[in-house]
């Protein structure tokens, strides 16, 4: 019941802190004999990075993962997988402001609330850095459903969504946003721009699509397979809100409108439309899984807030450093990372409990 | 690891089916020494309960709670908590027709795919009826915490939102729809007969707001506060979307916007604001929590469908029987069952690792 | 997490006292589509059922189970199978001296340390009662693993063996002592009906075989197939001591004659010896599984003992009402039931992680 | 669920294998706020330490273990705290023997029956060497519990048992065997010398006894703190029975003898005696806990055995290399360590149940 751990069958557990000589994850539970090296995970951490444009924060991290138990010859064995990333550009700085106050819309009050002390280094252990360890262990997933394409890019940042017709899955690798809408990529640019020079942070929503999952994944109640995928997007820094296919605007559908139509299709049904964002009753449909979180802006800011020290006193706090101006851009790999893993541990749940499992 | 629980220290476990015997749940890791009785479960069920205005489902169900277990002299045990609920109502008629075709929106071609076999009669375990169990285990968890308060209510149906100006909690209870706003609850009853009246169904959006929560409560990744509230309020019925706090609107606030700045207060600090929804880095913050869930229109309307047969065949559907035109309202009730659930299981996770836990 | 639950894949949880209305246990994660009626269940329950020979206690309780939930037209659908089994002959009595005593070598002052209060009602939740809910739970398992065969048997009551070289498997259903040797049958009938008489009670040793495990089930570490049988076995009410194959004979080997040699078979490898008791690392081999336990002398008996009332004032007590002067033979049936919910599980486990199992 | 997890508050998880580039646990759910440093952990590795003896295996591991988070300034913070301890002396050796041919007795052959391939080298996963973790994370465990003394020591070697008589607490320190007995000491030390040159291995009963442990800690049923016991021991490698107080020998008494008669004492109830080994109903009766088990001699002996290749044919092998000729000397400060482990999980989970916890 280790609360830094998620999944099932497929359980993976972080640990680590921002400013702690590493980070890491425990992935248990990966089935045997599926080919695996660092390589098979470095270039979903390559997409998270820090310091690749400057719209996002600027420490310079290699993030070099190590594979350092579970693989033999090329091969996961079925034992635990053992991730580690070394965290290189801890700049030496003063933390005694960060010590003795607390940033608003931080974890920091709450964090002494809780424990009665807290590593104020970069954040300690709610520093959004945990989710490289994340992003390592969901490569890992991935190799389990082979069959499964995740796709994660950004809606929407500051308020400016991107026009659905101008969607371009091609496009999203090729702006530092992960945007699918070249247009808006640059109007982002000019916005988060402006955002940053003037000390402040934009919020953002990002959306997952994962194809070529099977009908029968999922389970239908406490552990629906949508609210699998809520706690896990929940469970990212900063994100405050998640959908499953319409979402919110499910709600201002009429229920004539809401159903899904079923026709005869080639391969199982076929779907007129998709509403529901690939599950039904918590079971995926066969059709995409469609995601999407709300990020808050950031609260490291430059510019200066109202806030009580330690002892309660008021005080007012910047925070300087270096920091992301949108968290929302580099949290579309840990959300494919996280959807990755929450469905691999489903199709082992599927064929543990079932005794087969379409796809992988 | 059971997929029909829910809970960590507090951890509850519900079975049933719409037209079985009975549903019930087992609620276990109850303190003990609690004052218990059905009379203080049944005035929540109460609530919930089927029938009672012409905006819910027709079927007649009394919904009398026993506990079977866990109490002795009028104090919990510590042991196991049984509750059950019997069905009287589930009214004979003729499934076939359920059985032989998935009704588009609903969970039966989902269920087939997974298991191979599904039960017709009311939806089988994919009823809502479940929800009743929940809320029976939220009474047990209301409980553990008794200075936390929860209230939700609806605040839009069918695109119709309420006014924040007009908001009085005292109202809430006055109408059949949980609506803190006298006025649009006439508008919705408008709304509603004539949804009702032409075969539709409408959508919602819930509301819950929990005070007396101190800071400290929750965990800071997987496990998060809002993550378990996102997951409980998920894994209820036609719910397509959760929010935390400010939601999806935190995402077009800008940092200096969305912080919530504090000030020495006379007992902690005073936040100027609740942007957050009383949750920082997955951890109380001691002010309200907020959370808003959304559902889908219910996709059992008379509007006929189109849909295939269990053996693919093309065909159309008409949902008869006795159904919510608009499934949020019972939700309520659901969803504060939920929300006490994971508060009181957070309590006790937070005494049990760092040793005292203010308020209960 | 719940402490009143056991299992993986397969996991059921338990509710109910001695004297409450009814006990009962919810199986959930049960494969869909199996034959499964009350009639597969109650012959386990029968064995283990009081009342049915002057050597158990003569508490008359029918034990009927009822399936509440989770079967559909005589298959699982895959979803919680909530057992009730009612509790019958809760015999009016004063239970004022249990309540105010604690019975040397019960839980008694162990719950009231615990919680602060407890149920004197027949021992409430710690009586073995509790048991019948776990063969009900079991005859489930046995479902999931029809290739398996499981027998339990005594092998020792108060001090006197078997002699194996007499061990006769037809025989062990003739006796009312699951003895598989007719001739030590007669010894212990003379033994219990002479401890008995005197106010005493005896111990004895439960000894449980499965064939017919593929190699594969079971994990290599923390719940390595032989340490989820310990615990399954050490679950058990009396229950102080548990062996796999040799167990502590084993310690008094030398590493050549403990090392059970493989020669080529038909179907796999041909072991020449079993004194791993079918497990090796944690995993099945494919030789017969082993577990043996050792149940204490039941302290439920007439010979007044020293003891403290709960204010801490010496006393005596003498513990009156229906008791098993040998609360082993009633075991017998319950450790196959727990060995069939661990191996079903573990191949539930087995299929989820690497795709295929062998057996079932 | 991860099967390389133990434990419910207090959780931790291992990693690594023999021969890989370092072994390691995360341990989750320590309290915030005690002392810890590398110094705390170090001196319970050094009594596991292999090559320290010549009665124990002739690697060469320093066995130095690193905090690499969840520790800030010399305190715990609450976060998982992970731990690393590098492998140094992983011999070059030719592995194809092994690799080819299944060593009866080891868990080769049902790995690979698992798995499909299995890591050769020292056993890889399957090794002692994983237990080193284990000590690293209940040294971590023992600062949750300071009140409570735990000491193993080794009770019989190769059939050779200890006289009680003798039982010094002083002298396990004092000679290789931790063997409370000096004069026996020094006979296990000729049986085992010769044991060794004739290519053989012994077995061997190790005992534990926890003083300190107030009554209340533990529960009820599947997680009775017997069971967990039983469960952690039975997970050390080589266990084949555990034992809790009298254990077999309580299954010889009559039901007066084996009741542990109460007097008023000073502090609670002053007990006769401690057949139960401080644990009754599976909840702690504040006496000593006393845990044993059984070790089988290792299979990794000099002595030609037969067996079978990877395809079946017959073969014969011998197993070379660094071995214990007794696994059960190193297993002593493994088995303390899982009490330890299980005893801290079981304070914490009392704490959040019923809201103290003496001792602490």
């Amino acid at each position: 019941m280790s609360l830094n751990s998620f999944g099932h069958l497929l359980r993976f557990t972080t640990w680590g802190e921002s400013h702690g000589p590493a980070i890491g994850a425990v992935v248990d539970g990966c089935p045997p004999g599926l080919a695996l090296s660092e390589a098979d995970i470095q270039p979903f951490l390559d997409k998270r990075r820090p310091g690749q444009s400057k719209f996002t924060t600027q420490r310079q991290e290699p993030d070099q993962v190590r594979i350092l138990s579970g693989v033999y010859e090329g091969q996961t064995t079925g034992t635990p997988i053992s991730l580690m990333i070394e965290n290189v550009d801890q700049r030496s700085k003063d933390y005694s402001d960060v010590a003795a106050k607390y940033r608003p819309g931080h974890a920091d009050y709450a964090y002494d609330a809780k424990y009665g002390l807290r590593d104020p280094r970069g954040g300690g252990r709610s520093s959004a850095r945990e989710t490289a360890s994340r992003v390592a262990a969901g490569a890992v997933a991935r190799k389990i459903i082979p069959n499964v394409a995740i796709t994660a890019y950004l809606v929407e940042i500051g308020g400016v969504a991107i026009d659905r017709s101008r969607f371009d899955l091609a496009e999203i690798a090729r702006n530092p946003f992960w945007c699918p809408d070249a247009v808006t990529a640059a109007v982002w640019e000019e916005h988060l721009y402006a955002a940053r020079k003037s000390g402040s942070s934009l919020g953002a929503i990002v959306e997952c699509v994962a194809t070529g999952v099977p009908a029968g994944w999922g389970s239908p109640l406490y552990h629906k397979l949508d609210a699998q995928l809520a706690n896990a997007a929940m469970s990212i820094n900063a994100v405050k809100a998640v959908e499953i296919g319409d979402g919110f605007a499910a709600a201002r559908l009429r229920g004539e409108e809401n159903a899904d139509r079923m026709r005869p299709g080639e391969d199982g049904p076929a779907f007129l439309s998709n509403h529901a964002g690939g599950i039904a009753g918590g079971i995926s449909t066969g059709q995409p899984i469609v995601v999407r979180m709300a990020l808050k802006p950031t609260s490291s800011i430059l510019t200066p807030v109202e806030t009580i020290t330690r002892d309660g006193q008021a005080a007012e706090i910047v925070t300087k450093g270096r920091h992301d101006p949108c968290v929302g851009i580099r949290a579309a790999p840990v959300l494919e990372a996280m959807v990755a893993l929450v469905l691999a541990d489903a199709m082992l749940l599927h064929r543990g409990q079932c005794g087969s499992a379409a796809s992988p």
